[in-house]
């Protein structure tokens, strides 16, 4: 069996901040002739609807099927999954989804409205979207979590209609998924995926109904398809490879924190999994660790090529660094394994999720501590946020101006609306200042 | 001169729907030509920085440049500008200026936690973006109130440095667009524009900053590179063309309507004036009143192009048949000209800005009111929000977990990653279980 490979770097070393940036470099690969099959299968789901939709999963899944009604699940199929699973996992499922409904009722939000003094009413009106399709991978990659994480929060922000798409290459459905998408509360379920069920979900076809946002992860065909729908559908965002950043004062077991950096690199082999320490000693141990606890796991050959590629165990001066190196980093996630996470917390600008304490490791967070799993990757923490029931709620402005204040108001978007010479603006304002007596 | 023309759709009309999906439809034009052209400036940008912004800022905007040190602004010009424009143009900046940043600071957000019986905390905090690039469209449509629009919520929500690039086309610079950068807390401006300037604010070069996040509307070059740097940095969204939805009961001046229609027309010939109403006789009032003010306008001709191709007087059959409309049509500006606009309310889903009673016409809110003026285009109210404090801030979940809270979550995440055949996020969890005799 190959050896652990994890390269050690060093803060005081002079190459550091190069060696960092070359770590951190990911750019997805924007594939041409991928982006010209998609634009392809777009076009013909739009022309050609249910017919199309038929084809392609003739063609890529291998279903049998001549009709769009073969494409979608019955609802009693959902329950009956639900039914079969072992009881454990049934628990564990309702168990999470408890906890991500609890978490997330928090982030319900309310209009408001203020009355100013002459009368005029400000506000905004917040309103749930309509229809929210969700897809889910098919394949290696098919996670109930997913299902809880996406679906959870559209429905606690009031979305009507919740349609999954999930591909089923040779017919074969995951019970769990069926089942987590019965707790979560999933309306409709198609056996579509690829391009052509994000072009299904995007414009609709006879029996896929157009939705108003698309959210979940998906391959390149599907990132490259929800790029080009981008604007006539809303979208959550496209994400790359999962990573973590793990802080440690050198006082966490070290076999927790080898397992901790394991548990991001078992994604794939692209994902990335740095530990950073004041405790050259202490990477030493986690380094053994790891090379003791590797053969253990289901997926060493994944852990063993991602840590390899894009891990790091990094030898940092003092704390006072490491909140740099964070901010630097904006991690998707970030575990704080330190006595004392919370003196870090306010320093802390960029990062998904933040992990605190040696007792609260990522994975409790993946699956049922109650934030979303949903992250930015890839550094778009500095302008991104978790999934969250914001992604499915959106505001209405508004203005109700009392004569008063509408007269007041008209003499300033006057003067506005002539100095960027749009009379128009300018007469509809004037119209309803009131010292020249109108109305 | 030409004579007003407008269509007047009834909604008795057989094929009424089909004439209302016809008047909607709007498609951005995807032009493979732009795409490349863009493709290649950013490439270049990223490669060249400095040496290609001075390369193309003298090709495309005539400058007579030849270091980047050239393209920015100084910033006591900014404060120069504000001194030279006419005192009512600052005072209406300013008056302006003051009212969008109060309503705003409504929309400042709080972090917040909680904790459960076990001692596990769980939150979120709210930290704003270090930097964000403001692009301001040079030339015919340079619109000081954009950039208060844009620039006021960014610095409401705690952005640390705001870029704004705007081209100037033969050098020209337009006082008043400075003044409001002033007014509003640029920090500072470049004269760059077009793709190249999406380029350097996406990606850097050795005098323009990289950004997190670029907001502002652009022509299809500015369009396209923003869909082209998509990941890369954050975006706000990608603006159709302008569009208002009045509703009114026949009971408001005429000549008051037809202004408002045309404030709307007036943006340019692609903008959509739609008016509903149940009084056949006021349509009519409203045309007449159209035909005789139309002549008034400084952009006649553009209001009229707009109101022959995209207009619409609409006889409904009452005002429940109206807010069903308003939900298809999903409007970026709504005017509810009405007796009791709030009755209204609680039944409109979709609309980006909600304008109230005879005295709320949308040039009010498109200057000084206070709510945001960029808003959701082309029914995308469906799912997008007005700009606002939101635009410029991001969430950190948060997760600290007692001993014991962590040793219940282990064992609900560790049946889940082992239905998912996760092991190590199964191990690294049960490591936390007390049970067991873990530290």
């Amino acid at each position: 069996m190959a050896e652990l490979q994890i390269r050690t770097l060093d803060t005081r070393d002079n190459d550091f901040d190069i060696q960092l940036t070359k770590l951190l470099a990911w750019e997805s690969v924007s594939d041409q002739a991928v982006a010209q099959s998609v634009s392809e299968i777009i076009a013909a789901v739009r022309s050609r609807g249910d017919a199309a939709l038929v084809e392609y999963s003739r063609q890529f899944d291998g279903l049998d099927i001549d009709s769009a009604a073969a494409l979608e699940i019955p609802f009693q199929r959902l329950q009956e999954a639900l039914q079969r699973i072992p009881t454990d996992q049934r628990q564990a499922l309702e168990a999470a989804a408890k906890r991500v409904r609890q978490y997330h009722e928090h982030q319900n939000q309310q209009s408001w409205s203020y009355t100013e003094a002459d009368g005029t009413v400000l506000g905004q009106q917040i309103t749930a979207m309509e229809r929210v399709g969700l897809y889910v991978p098919g394949g290696k990659a098919t996670y109930p979590s997913s299902v809880l994480m996406n679906a959870v929060p559209a429905k606690v922000a009031g979305v009507d209609e919740l349609i999954m798409v999930s591909p089923t290459p040779g017919g074969f459905v995951n019970d769990m998924v069926l089942a987590a998408a019965a707790i979560a509360g999933v309306d409709r379920v198609f056996t579509i995926g690829g391009a052509q069920a994000v072009a299904a979900l995007a414009f609709g076809t006879e029996s896929v109904p157009k939705v108003d946002k698309i959210v979940g992860p998906g391959n390149i065909y599907v990132a490259t398809a929800k790029r080009q729908v981008f604007g006539s559908v809303g979208l959550d965002m496209i994400a790359g490879p999962s990573e973590i950043l793990v802080v440690c004062d050198g006082q966490t077991n070290p076999d927790w924190i080898a397992m901790d950096l394991f548990s991001q690199a078992e994604h794939d082999e692209d994902a990335q999994s740095i530990l950073l320490s004041p405790d050259a000693a202490f990477l030493d141990a986690v380094k053994t660790s790891m090379a003791r606890l590797l053969p253990g796991l289901s997926r060493a050959d994944i852990v063993r090529q991602s840590l390899a590629e894009r891990g790091a165990l990094v030898l940092v001066k003092d704390m006072e660094e490491v909140v740099a190196l964070i901010n630097r980093i904006a991690p998707e996630h970030l575990e704080l394994s330190v006595e004392e996470p919370e003196a870090l917390l306010p320093n802390i600008r960029h990062a998904g999720a933040i992990f605190m304490g040696r007792h609260t490791p990522e994975a409790l967070g993946d699956y049922c501590a109650g934030p979303n799993h949903v992250l930015p990757t890839s550094g778009t923490a500095r302008f991104s946020s978790p999934l969250g029931v914001y992604d499915f709620q959106k505001r209405s402005s508004l203005i109700q101006c009392s004569v008063s204040g509408a007269s007041e108001l008209a003499k300033t978007a006057s003067v506005l609306a002539r100095g960027e010479s749009l009379t128009a603006h300018a007469i509809s304002a004037e119209y309803r200042i009131q010292e020249e007596g109108n109305e």
